[in-house]
């Protein structure tokens, strides 16, 4: 099978998260990254562009002018990756997905509201794909979390119990990474809860399989000068009466990348965390305490696997499942079997989580008031 | 030195926490318990003592009685340990008070404000000292943590999170402990968060040196028939700027005896979690997480310390710590030093947890409304 | 019940393991201190015995005076421990015993193979008790493995690994406690394995219920000026074919007092670690790793339990649960039930473990030649 | 810059070890893989080939045909990996490196001594490279610890414990991955020790820099019916006076890939263990216990990380490094810079596995006698 070809919006030099999505592009070889605007100015973007080893003739100054001249190729690219601040996500994988180009976008969706709604509305126009990186679903583990969940091994749930706490924000910091996302004209009215928030919320989700009713919120903003959320507690309130909490926060000192998440229903509670991402903690109730762990004894065949138990797989090989997902999920496009992304996460997911922030802000804007979430649709 | 004389109310057969009183009392040999009414009967308090070793004469059928009796007796007790359920504490403390007899009394301190307000009266009556065993405050490292705080060793502080969570009343128990718990006529309006929930409040508010100022609370009762919470979300308002969640629940399938607090300053971080009381997880902004252990490198001359580094204490003698510092406190008051009991907990904290109760149960009727606490003034 | 009359020889100030003792033996209520040869002089040991709210008339300058004179009184002590250094064990056990006085010994046995032997003469020629206190025997969760192992669980047992790792001797100590244990003639020719290695050796022992047949032995003194071992390496084979290996070190640095064990079997292996006594996990092949814990799901009634699942107790509860073993021994013993002390390690375990210590010196000595370990027989 | 043009012997269809070779060449970009001998038979060699995108025309029958042809081609091959059971290591890599075809081979070296001694005429008579893939060494948590054993954090050391345990092997299995390696014609005379324990005692020789100049073993099979060995345990003498053990396993239950080495000198100790690799435990003493984690506070700049601390990488990223080590040092070669494989294992550490393997087998035989361990010297 050919590889599909890839393109890049951003993730230039002194980027974090393009190299990691070139790495999950990269590992099962279902990808080869030809074109990219990977940078704000021409210059940059050639001089990124050619230390991938990218045609300097597919080294582009912009997405537009990308999005235009490759759908001219006839070997142009079949998808791209959109892996810019915030506020360019919906303008760039707009321009794509008139071309009719796949596109595979970094969350949050958007860095307003505005913006998320004209992104649904190309997403709407196109038959091409939209996949949303909400890497932390891919886990071999989370997944066999939702499956044990949705085949009712915890019996009927009660209790969330989700956190993401990071401490690199503790103090007044500066340098690419921080700066974009502490503006709110780039990352948008959404601080922590933009950037790490968004993940917490979503991972309950798709592992509980339930839809978020309603929330009270009440953020901070810790570091003097900053000016969005550092942190931020929320209470939730799901379908059937299932009741969570969500902490998030980049000035918990001590935490590196601490995603966690506990659920518990009638039978059985689990829990997860990502910085051991191969385990999953499973206890029925009355009887002890099971370590679960990838593709070891009692988990079933989750097909996210590359190596036996006990040779630690992690957040690279996470990324690469959801990009390996993807591939399939581009190659039945081609072959004509419609817009099914199976489990990914897409433009619904991006609109809950659009919805999540500006509820979480104007809860706690309105001292912890409790604001519905109405149900989303998108195509 | 005389040990000193103690008597109990409660505790007698089946009965959970009186036992693991007497074993902390005993461990550091500083009591001789020598009378009780540990049951509700006379026929029951009686085979109870005798068991215990006690004379029958000094085994009796009421706290009344045995007030009035060992107050007459040149050797009668010099305090009593009130291990009842909940509704009995405030009536039991307040006959031995009016005997100028030592209180040692279990959380919460009543079942009702009514009662709690007479039991500040009868302490404001005596003379004699009057402790609460919130018992998790006497673990060596939480006194360590403490003392960091106050040091300032964590900078400003910003963010607490507190957490007590237990699985035993996941489906709809019976037996002695549960019954009880679960009356709102013995227990009070609280159930977990009378139970448990208080004692992750007073331990957060012990360690930071804080006070709450205001709460958002959303209590649930998820087993079907039950009259009282058993699961509860908080959100939490402290001075000087600092926020906090807290989680109980008594049905979150796979927790033991789940009590965890992590708190986070400008500077550094702690992390401490009951079932592994001897560690203290610290670090400091920009440097390695390090593990701090009871009488280990790095932390302080504690005082409450038995056996070095790595052979490990539990709760048995967190509650020896309490009984030891409650004979110092009273050896201290017979020799007319007044009233000062240190570290341990007292009336404030009691009422002070009856306030939190109050106001969870207050807020969560309210649908989350935000409500202050008032400073609690106590003798 | 009337509690038992208990003596103690050493553990005056400065001492470490005798005030361990006296916790163990007051934690369950079942003996009184009421007499002492505390110290190595008349007046140190007045001086410890009157801390300790002793009579001074039963503060004795030496431990053959203290026999003679608590066995010529109607209410002299019933039982006495021995917490010296080795070479006084077997004198002062023997002056006990001489008396009919039931003697509870701090291990190894003895200084010396002929001490040693002079001391199973004593107890032989006695009716009174002697047991050794080899504590860590007395874990609840060692007692549940065992009981595993015995009724099959594992399987046929293939390996046992077995280790026992501390750091306070890394450097040349001085003070109290390293000075007898790096002196020949009052620790014998063993250090660390004579101090610790017997405590591997014996729990290795204890919970397979195999003998070790031969061993083969490297031992190293890494201090320089040190004249014992303080680190050592033993292959050891035990009967039906099974294999072991046991590192005992007082020089590695970061272990605070790292007794583990792990034991594998044909169907299931099993792995705990004293500084985490509460747990014990338990792999069944082919199936995912149990946390099982003490009072907790999946283990059964141990009977050395005080408090739920969750609340934890250590070192002191562990010695506790070995006196009180103890102390039922005694009361059987006076009742005429002959010396049966049921799991209590006695002379046996002691002759075993200097049979243990001899071999690992002379095996090192000779290069790492197996030796054979003859069976002990013992009255 | 160009990616180097890689062929693969075996690792064809249900082969476990070549895909992860795959993956580790993959994940940096730095290889193609475009020629293979897959499989044992033509057939097999080009369906497993076509299945991974060969070229069919680059899909050969036998190693011995894919040297000749790939060296003739001007587009040929610039390095091989040979990935079969060891019995075919030595002739496949020097059929490559006859033609001035860089080799990275799977561990061990050989199936025997004279194959291996084969094989060290082969490197020394080709100007090519010659890596050998133990790929343990490339943990950045390794490479860590090694640097900070070499500048001295440990002092001088004293005691390794070096262990890999697994119980995959606990049951007679059958199957593509067991039938090879408990054949002796195939893999040698070593089971276990060949396939894990050449992994551990080369990890210990990598961290440490130490030398083992002696050894004494005792190798068991308990499996019946088993021709090599499936659990072994080794005591080890290195330069300097440090002493080791080492104990290797195929039959511990409950074990899935547990490689773990703990280092101890005169001033720290440090632990690691391969199922959490992004840790290391670093305890100077009389301080706290740190956690080192890769990108963390107070870890040198590896160089071989791809993510901020707290994503986790594994065991592809550890492989990847490998490759990447392994690329840069094939273009450095290219360069005419000479054989310098820099901190990659290679023939010498080859030789030494040999020797372990051999002098494990001869002492075990010989009832534990001490075998010294020779200087290797390779090209």
């Amino acid at each position: 099978m050919a590889r599909i070809r890839l393109g890049m919006v951003g993730g230039g030099k002194d980027a974090l998260i393009g190299e990691v999505h070139r790495l999950g592009a990269r590992l099962d070889g279902q990808f080869d990254l030809v074109a990219g605007a990977l940078s704000s100015t021409p210059e940059k973007s050639l001089e990124s562009g050619l230390a991938l080893g990218l045609d300097p003739g597919r080294c582009y100054g912009s997405f537009a002018e990308m999005a235009r001249a490759e759908a001219a190729r006839p070997d142009g690219i079949e998808a791209v990756v959109i892996v810019t601040p915030n506020h360019v996500h919906a303008a760039a994988a707009s321009a794509f997905l008139a071309e009719g180009i796949h596109v595979i976008c970094d969350k949050p969706l958007a860095a307003t509201m505005e913006q998320a709604g004209m992104l649904a509305d190309a997403v709407q126009d196109s038959a091409a794909l939209f996949i949303l990186t909400h890497n932390y679903t891919a886990y071999p583990m989370i997944r066999e979390a939702r499956a044990m969940i949705a085949r009712g091994d915890l019996g009927p749930l009660r209790v969330v119990q989700a956190e993401y706490a990071q401490d690199w924000l503790t103090r007044d910091s500066t340098g690419k990474q921080a700066d974009w996302r502490g503006d709110p004209a780039r990352a948008g009215i959404g601080g922590a809860v933009g950037d790490i928030g968004t993940h917490a919320f979503n991972l309950a989700g798709f592992v509980t399989g339930l839809r978020a009713e309603a929330l009270s919120a009440d953020l901070q903003s810790f570091v003097p000068g900053r000016r969005v959320d550092d942190n931020g507690h929320v209470m939730l309130r799901y379908g059937g009466g299932v009741r969570g909490m969500l902490w998030f926060s980049q000035v918990a000192v001590g935490c590196g990348n601490g995603l966690r998440l506990r659920v518990f229903g009638a039978e059985a509670g689990i829990e997860w965390s990502q910085e051991e991402p191969e385990l999953l903690w499973y206890t029925r109730f009355g009887e002890p305490r099971q370590r679960l762990t990838r593709a070891g004894p009692g988990t079933g065949p989750a097909g996210l696997s590359r190596t036996p138990s006990g040779h630690p797989e992690g957040y690279i090989e996470a990324f690469a499942n959801l990009y390996t997902e993807a591939a399939a999920a581009i190659r039945a496009a081609r072959a004509g079997n419609g817009r099914d992304i199976g489990l990914l996460p897409g433009l619904k997911e991006g609109l809950e989580g659009m919805q999540f922030i500006a509820a979480c802000v104007e809860s706690s804007a309105q001292d912890g008031r409790w604001l519905p979430l109405d149900p989303v649709t998108a195509p």
